[in-house]
């Protein structure tokens, strides 16, 4: 087989020093560090989600994706649970150097990241957010639509009009996150001038991912409107439609108040639902992408796939 | 100038015979003969937008149109308007063989409509519905996003997932429209399946839109994060922040019911914003890629511009 065209494609590769500029998302409790090493493994960059985990797990899983891969490994790291600087530094010890943060000002952590020679990206959600994001001084950022699962901006603008307003607004790399989950969406994010792709989705539905098998069951038979942007009140999260999802929903419209909303969420619910496979009263994070993923391929086979895809449509251009 | 790539690219060019697959989106108040006829000199294909429109306001809109162009022409028709009937039966009369309808069943008028020798094409929001409406006889689907301005969907699917899913939901051809902006959108949509774009917002920012020019001196000075999808519990319906989105917004997150939002709309703010310019209680209807329009171009200048755009990116993939 010859060589992909997204082989060593833009600066992305350059920085991370991947093969291949196709990255998995930081999913709490579904990448881990057997989900994050294959990614790295088939030539992408594995980001294992650190998400709520407490500091010792997160070690395990960092351990556990050294322990499989030698290829460069990232960790996500939303800034909105306390314990935020107690991860950075478990990560740092564990030599992880490059660092994807989310969920909070881009200004808190890049210093020290950067003092400590990492490379820093930034999930951003508007081009304002982006452009402050590159004034703090990360080396890329990720452009997340609305479409995305899990935690989500609230200025709600989707891939297609965020990706170019996000390109015109900063001079470094734009990762497009949001409805991507086939080497078809690969290439219009690159058509929209992004230098490389987030995908969550459509690693959850994979062999390697530790999302419950009930849940990544549901996920291949969703159909396409079966997710819906909720708890706006509190942190915009995208969810699956199950019990929890309709109680959420019929609060939300009924105007309920953010004290409500917390009290119905509740604590622990992502990790019920999506590690322990509660697939009623769990909240289960997942992107409108779903309605497109049929199927549960191992990481590598999935990695062919995409550059083939992306090949394909690519070679239609010419 | 050489020829684009986009010159006689695909069925749609065949379908409606005309040279490039761009489509302006019918918009109430805003596409009129005038913009209409514009797009269809310069290659595309001009709809007027029937809206809330009397049959003899259509009828002058049509009549307007052909006087300023020979080439194909084709109308909008919501299906939520009492008068849908005799707006049919008016376009009919004058000629009129390309319809657009949207916004109700595709099975109420395609009978009809291809009993005349018309070419019929459904709006939709989910790959469902385009089935559907494969189904239902017509020659080819819009499949619009969450991000697109006017009216949506109740699904909130965004265009990138959006696109892919119809594509493979159907096989008669896909036209992409919401979040397209520029010669980077009309490229991610070739890449997403779509054979073609239908563009609203981009062609109200134009000379030749009978927009007020106050309306449109708002939108080419928006910023990404300023239009909202609201009115949610009556029809969805994506506008621009003024007085009257900030009542409706507020409205809506105290869980207000249909009888007080139907109250708030009252009847005509869509005319009263975007034809009269009433900038604070008007209906201003606008997509998300409004944060991309900075300019006031005419439709000739806006078309060379998108086709050299396209060929741009697309030279980049070979």
């Amino acid at each position: 087989m010859s060589q992909s065209k997204l082989y060593k494609k833009g600066p992305l590769c350059r920085l991370f020093n991947i093969d291949y500029p196709i990255i998995q998302g930081g999913m709490v409790w579904v990448s881990g560090g057997k989900l994050a090493a294959a990614v790295s493994n088939a030539g992408g960059l594995g980001l294992i989600g650190a998400g709520s985990m407490k500091p010792d797990l997160l070690d395990h899983h960092i351990a556990k994706a050294q322990s499989l891969t030698t290829r460069p490994l990232g960790v996500n790291i939303p800034l909105l649970y306390h314990q935020v600087e107690e991860q950075i530094k478990v990560a740092l010890e564990k030599g992880i150097r490059i660092f994807f943060t989310s969920a909070g000002s881009p200004k808190k952590y890049t210093p020290l990241l950067k003092d400590h020679g990492c490379i820093v990206v930034h999930v951003t959600s508007t081009p304002e957010l982006a452009a402050k994001s590159e004034a703090a001084g990360v080396d890329a950022v990720v452009a997340e639509g609305f479409e995305a699962g899990g935690h989500n901006g609230r200025a709600e603008l989707a891939t297609m009009p965020l990706i170019p307003q996000v390109v015109d607004a900063v001079k470094i790399p734009v990762i497009a996150a949001g409805g991507i989950g086939d080497g078809r969406g690969i290439a219009a994010a690159f058509a929209l001038g992004a230098s490389g792709v987030q995908m969550g989705t459509r690693f959850l539905a994979t062999q390697e991912s530790s999302a419950h098998p009930k849940f990544k069951d549901l996920v291949i038979h969703a159909r396409p409107e079966d997710t819906r942007l909720l708890l706006k009140k509190l942190v915009p999260v995208r969810l699956l439609k199950n019990a929890f999802f309709e109680k959420a929903l019929q609060l939300e419209e009924q105007g309920a108040d953010v004290e409500t909303l917390q009290n119905l969420l509740g604590k622990g619910r992502a990790k019920l639902g999506m590690l322990e496979g509660n697939l009623d009263e769990g909240e289960l994070e997942i992107g409108q992408i779903s309605g497109l993923v049929h199927d549960l391929p191992n990481v590598q086979e999935l990695m062919q796939r995409l550059l083939h895809e992306y090949d394909q449509v690519t070679n239609s251009f010419a």
